[in-house]
């Protein structure tokens, strides 16, 4: 196994950080690794702001469901899918003119492109030996994040990054069955039933393992519970008012 | 620079490749590695349909508009955006009962997870001297390519992907200046005219030195025309019919 592989086969993300600030080189070693992933035309359609500022970071932390680890890491840094750049682009040339940037094809270019990006830096970030995880928590309260950090319209925030040096080593946690998510020339629903029946084991395991017994719910179990609540049900009114997602 | 490093600054897309299969080995190492890239609450809502007929890849490069690296790469990775395995754990758990999987929070759930998996996947093909390129066409009849895939409710086909190795070695792209998409605490709105204006020389030098001079259109004019054309307007109501984005 390469280099490369063994480090992404013992990605785990980090949620303790020691206090050392990560530094301008390094910063800017994982965002130029970032903007190395694939774009969709080449438009690199994301944004990222880099939150060092210890009273953005508390109230981020705050924003994002008290995640303590989002004030404690040294840079959290927020991936932002963003058409204002390619905006300003139209305007720049065609002033005034309709366009279809608000279409639910441009919010798919812009979120992934932003998600490519964000995944090679982690990878970066790894590398150098520095921890992340990402925060899906920012999507809670995102009106709040998107004013805080001064988003123009065009531009929301996708999720938070946060990125130091670890001060902890969590366990690797199982994925699904490589058969689970890997199919052949067709997509094989039969074999769902099986493959989640096995990853409950798995889980449930380990669960028992790193909680020492108190808890082992199964995987399918915790995903129906999750389903079954409303999360987040702002995502669309609110991407809609940002100029996403309209046609 | 370590290995990794160097790594991700040298990917450049391939869209040509040599006969040669990429072999189970590879094949599970890529997918291996795209499974441990992280995934929101451990969703892990997406799947990979590996695509190696030969009849298959040659109707998915019609249908993705004619690229002929579609059919001439060995493996074509289709990867899905997929809420249908936790459908099924909510209808093992509490059948029958109402869900909000549709929501449009679980679209940019799945869409990352997939995209974060395939950028993993690509670094690890890279890794191993294999080429990739990422393949958003297939959005462009994306109810056909699904019928041929035979992808369920709940399941869309986010981004294809062909992998194989390289018979080509292009230019690096240049891409926009750090700066443009590097914002520190908040988003810095002013910048954007004067980072396009660089990169519209970058771009157009790039250009002129790749097609010999005959091609220089400015970076941000591609972007105006880009978003000034109807692109797969179909993408919103195809999403609702299988099951996303209903609210």
């Amino acid at each position: 196994m390469n280099e490369t592989l063994s480090l992404l086969m013992n990605h785990r993300s980090i949620r303790q950080f020691a206090s050392d600030p990560i530094g301008e080189d390094k910063l800017h070693a994982i965002v130029a690794a970032g903007q190395m992933a694939s774009s969709s035309s080449n438009v690199q359609a994301y944004s990222v702001i880099a939150v060092t500022e210890p009273g953005l970071k508390r109230r981020l932390a705050e924003l994002a469901g008290n995640q303590a680890y989002v004030e404690q890491c040294p840079a959290f840094l927020v991936w932002c899918a963003d058409l204002h750049r390619l905006h300003y682009c139209a305007e720049l040339h065609a002033p005034g003119e309709a366009t279809f940037e608000d279409s639910a094809e441009n919010l798919l270019v812009a979120t992934i492109d932003a998600a490519l990006a964000a995944q090679n830096a982690a990878v970066a970030a790894e590398s150098l030996g520095l921890g992340i995880v990402y925060i899906g928590g920012i999507r809670n309260r995102i009106a709040e994040v998107s004013e805080l950090l001064g988003l123009p319209d065009r531009v929301y925030p996708a999720f938070g990054m946060c990125v130091g040096v670890p001060a902890q080593e969590p366990m690797l946690r199982p994925r699904l069955p490589l058969e689970a998510v890997l199919h052949r020339n067709r997509y094989d629903a039969g074999k769902t039933a099986g493959q989640v029946e096995r990853y409950d084991e798995t889980m449930s395991a380990y669960l028992r393992e790193r909680t020492g017994g108190r808890q082992d719910t199964p995987w399918s179990k915790q995903m129906a519970d999750r389903l079954a609540k409303p999360t987040r049900m702002h995502m669309k009114p609110f991407l809609e008012e940002k100029g996403f997602l309209r046609q």
